[in-house]
């Protein structure tokens, strides 16, 4: 079995997790958990979105969180924000984030209205500003995020042809820009992905680029997570998303009670149980999952969480 | 992508999932989810257990749940007993019933010693004494069940060499009592398995034996179960069981709260969106597993349950 030798886990919790949940998430409790996530060996932390308030309440603390947490020697602390105002409140923190932008574009037109309000020519346009925006800040655009890479609520399944028109936007507008890009994430918002749409969307973008590196941002909305990033593993996919104990979801899908993101302990479980390194370390993770329990008070999806690790079977019958 | 163009999944919901449960579950319950279950297309429903009421007393009604389903034409009704008098038990049924008998080894002894009160040459002695009486009473053995076969909670890992040493195990048995077993299915009692563990076992079994037809029998303790189940289909494995909702788990493991089995659902997703025919109604599916969620009285681990399936958005979108 040829799979890759070690993979980069970005944990995305803090930013994806807390924004879903309906009551308000104390800012010291994000700040625990943050550095409860820097001690577990994650090299990448998404620790916050500079957002509108009006329209992502649970991100008016962004700066007190910022503020708040400590940052740990090794680790990238990353935030997203999608306009001017956003990378403003952001630059304020570029001694303590690594700042970069993104040009998100979805491979949904139906999904971009309902989620961006915005059509395919209104996101371009959109884009071309985030991006001229980032350059005159000299802040880097890291890389192209293809939204319901995999198949949309409102609009269907998505081809993989979808898929590489969307990558090629994206790339038209850091070209115009004057700014290279070479990775690529395709992200299964809703739940749509299967190994098998994995396999279509990653090789139709890898025939027509073979110099841009793929990472999955996967959901296990429908339970099939776990199973897209071990076809990506196989496919030599390096670089993936998840969220510790599952935290999160896409509020716009219009799906409540499902899971979010692929659980971060799930992931490194798969991996580390078939040889391949992720740095991290999963008891500590769990514990950090656990935490995350607490502090929204309701049981998370991750079953990882509930089970323990097979380590500490293994050292129980050693 | 070479996949399998059908598999045949055995429903294990209501005689998996009801004896975990800590409340006495009605005798009504149970034939209403079996009698749900026989309208999504299923061909084998395994529907309860001949065991004794003092060691699971969730199963002491089970004449009265026989007694009580209405047998669908087409589908295959089994039970499972360990035991002659479970099997007089179940031989009252044998209009109903698809009654067969399987050779149940652990690959782990530290679990057999747990789980059935034997170490292996007890577990030998003891399946000889079985396929005995089941000859003397014209019932078929129908299958080897190695348990324990991908890790052990209390031996830790499980080498492929053990389950072939295991089926090995159960041949013999066959053999001396002049059965002919062709179908072995290798069960992932605690969750161990990862896709890397599935390929090197069922690489194992098919290198010693070609003639051998493998099933499935995946938890998703950790999450890794439905990855596991692709693994299968890739190695063109075509016979699973799982239980609508993630009901069960197994009551010996010594986790509460982590999942059991593979959710029937999910399991039809993964196929059906991959091209892989189940013949079942995954809408249907969905609606019995809200049934069983309403008849223990709390969420079970299915995503699925909650997100509902693709097709339903299809239809909406279009």
């Amino acid at each position: 079995m040829d799979l890759p030798d070690s993979v980069v886990i970005t944990e995305e919790g803090p930013r994806e997790g807390f924004q879903i949940e309906p009551g308000p998430i104390a800012t010291a409790d994000k700040i625990a958990l943050i550095d409860a996530l820097s001690a577990c060996g994650l090299r990448r932390i998404q620790v916050g979105s500079f957002v509108n308030p009006k329209h992502v309440p649970g991100w008016a603390d962004a700066e007190a969180v910022m503020e708040g947490f400590t940052a740990r020697e090794g680790v990238e602390y990353s935030a997203l924000w999608f306009n001017e105002g956003g990378l403003k409140r952001a630059l304020a923190f570029e001694n303590k984030l690594t700042l970069a932008g993104f040009i998100s574009l979805s491979a949904s037109e139906p999904f971009a209205i309902r989620n961006l309000n915005r059509e395919r020519l209104g996101q371009l346009d959109a884009m071309r500003d985030y991006v001229r925006v980032h350059r005159q800040a000299g802040v880097p655009i890291a890389k192209i995020i293809v939204m319901a890479a995999f198949g949309c609520n409102f609009a269907g399944d998505v081809s993989p042809a979808k898929v590489v028109e969307t990558v090629a936007d994206g790339l038209a507008i850091a070209r115009e820009a004057g700014v290279e890009v070479r990775d690529v994430s395709l992200a299964d918002s809703m739940g749509w992905a299967t190994p098998r749409r994995v396999a279509a969307a990653v090789g139709a973008v890898r025939e027509r680029w073979d110099d841009l590196r793929i990472a999955l941002h996967l959901h296990d909305t429908r339970g099939q997570g776990i199973a897209c990033a071990y076809e990506g593993l196989r496919l030599g996919v390096t670089a993936f998303d998840a969220a510790v104990a599952g935290l999160g979801g896409c509020p716009f899908a219009g799906q409540p009670g499902a899971p979010g993101n692929i659980a971060t302990e799930e992931l490194v479980l798969l991996c580390e149980e078939m040889g391949i390194s992720t740095g991290l370390d999963i008891e500590a993770l769990i514990e950090a999952g656990r935490l995350a329990e607490r502090i929204v008070g309701h049981r998370l999806p991750s079953a990882a969480l509930r089970s323990g690790t097979l380590a500490a079977f293994r050292r129980r019958a050693a």
